[in-house]
């Protein structure tokens, strides 16, 4: 089978660019080092092939997340990234984890409340959230002991903190991205000074490789690339990661200045806006269209061509659709389901 | 139940809104003057209630919102308004004409590809798609006529045109924009004249009452509305719709300048922007959080608290969850499934 033979629009990852990823980040981050973010993927099928590269700790954003990757045996440790109130969702995983079978599940907590729903569902393990400057979740970094206390009070075993720097993933002034990435892990490594516990958990792939005083790296989003991480620079590694993941879309209209393809904003991550097209620009998404033009000396394609289109986001694309085909050049090899969409 | 019970982030309908729009807009256009499309919300609970409210004719932008409104008996003139060359999915669609039980198909084409794939796959009707100004699908209004009549050769009945005026959606000038509108009328009805049939298919929610030429409307945003649509006005009629569809939150952090909650860019529709919440100004989407503050004299929430998002964008935010409430006040009172998601 090949590309031609799929309905469009349709994921399709190659398998190549992902493999060199993966390979590229465990030979950095080996192990433990790397704690793999599901949310950007959703993909069993994916964290397998991250699992066989060496990472068996993950991140997960959602509860359906945790307990799918638990279902398919890849929960060993797995850590909840995110605050969750949801006495049954809570609940599901504390059964998971009774369950038994290698299944260790960590959730962050960031209050008393959090904390208390925890312990009320039955859950064992959490991790102190802390607010290293990105205003989300997370507690402020003097509060984080007084926390692992409520915690403990509880019986609950505090694994140590996690902080996420997102506000500096997409910094381009490596100097600049490294002292304000310094700056937030001294925050992380003061709450962790008053909290304990062997983890301490931060970063993702914009900033992936300036974190030597933490324990563990939560990036997702260097497994399969988009055209948002594509414009950074990592020093002297450059851009260590390839563009692995494509929409490829049919071409269904063709007039004398445009073409459209079939893929459309409901197929796509539209948050960081147009995705890219190789050789072209693209000039609008609609519900299920996309309008471009090849650039000057180019030519216009044919109706029934099909086309590659690079997300400018990949963790909402992949979210859009049910299933991701691996590719080599135009041969498709395998198929994964999204299995873990929704919460 | 009540919406405090819902796991969230979920979706949740209006039911009082909800019945003004249709109301309002049944009694504006009534029958078949409108033929509502469902790609607004790809669900055939929601379709069934335009039903309720006299319209029996649909149109749909992808092969599964076709062959799904067929499966639940709203299959009697459907208008799959989008070029398809995907024989799979055409044979699909003329098997569920085949199938009898009062379901009829028509296919946009605008090229000898798309007539010649109808064809192929056995479809009898076709409306010939113009553009009328909107750089996407859509034949020269000069060349309809030509269209027409390769389509009638190959045995397909052509029931008309259709021409989306999407670039005036959102035109804020009343008389800019029906003199826009009139002159896209003008193009769709001089290829009319070329074509014949009973059909002239036109308009959308931020056009549907300058539409005196057509034969129908494809309007599908007022029945749901979204915070874009609601800034328009509509001469007279002011804003005949209401807001009707919220994505409720849980707040799972709170600090002392912003809360957060688990509504992410992953439960909304992201092209057309931000979404809102009252009295209150949203900072940023992540994958799965909202962070947000209240205007200056509100106060924060606490954690645990349901708040209600409204999308800038209905029809992806509606693609991006697998069912709907109907809520009255703060009471459950049904759920549907969102049955027509994907291709």
């Amino acid at each position: 089978m090949t590309i031609a033979d799929l309905p469009t629009p349709v994921l399709v990852l190659d398998a190549d660019a992902f493999e060199h990823n993966l390979a590229a980040m465990a030979a950095m981050l080996p192990g433990t080092r790397l704690r793999p973010h599901v949310k950007a993927h959703k993909c069993t099928g994916i964290a397998a092939a991250q699992a066989r590269h060496g990472h068996r700790t993950f991140t997960c954003a959602t509860p359906r997340e945790m307990l799918g990757m638990a279902a398919v045996g890849l929960g060993q440790d797995l850590l909840l990234a995110n605050e969750t109130l949801d006495p049954a969702r809570l609940a599901a995983m504390a059964a998971a984890v009774e369950a038994g079978g290698d299944v260790r599940m960590t959730i962050a907590v960031d209050s008393q409340a959090t904390i208390d729903a925890a312990a009320a569902a039955g859950l064992r393990d959490v991790l102190i959230d802390v607010n290293i400057g990105l205003p989300r979740c997370g507690c402020s970094p003097e509060d984080a002991g007084r926390l692992a206390d409520a915690a403990r009070t509880q019986g609950l075993t505090v694994r140590g903190v996690m902080g996420y720097e997102g506000h500096l993933m997409m910094l381009t002034d490596r100097d600049k991205k490294r002292s304000e990435v310094d700056a937030a892990v001294d925050l992380l490594l003061a709450a962790h000074a008053d909290v304990g516990g062997d983890i301490v958990s931060s970063g993702g792939t914009g900033t992936f490789d300036l974190h030597d005083r933490v324990t563990e790296v939560q990036a997702g989003s260097y497994a399969l690339m988009d055209t948002q991480y594509a414009t950074l620079e990592f020093g002297a590694l450059g851009q260590p990661f390839h563009l692995a993941l494509a929409v490829v879309g049919t071409v269904i209209s063709v007039s004398p200045q445009w073409a459209v393809l079939d893929v459309g904003l409901k197929a796509l991550g539209m948050d960081h806006g147009n995705p890219s097209i190789d050789d072209a620009a693209v000039w609008f998404c609609s519900d299920e269209h996309l309008t471009y033009s090849p650039d000057e000396g180019g030519t216009l394609p044919s109706t029934g061509d099909r086309v590659r289109v690079w997300p400018a986001h990949i963790d909402p694309t992949m979210a859009q659709h049910e299933r991701v085909h691996v590719v080599r050049g135009d041969e498709v090899i395998d198929m994964w389901p999204i299995d873990l969409r929704g919460w």
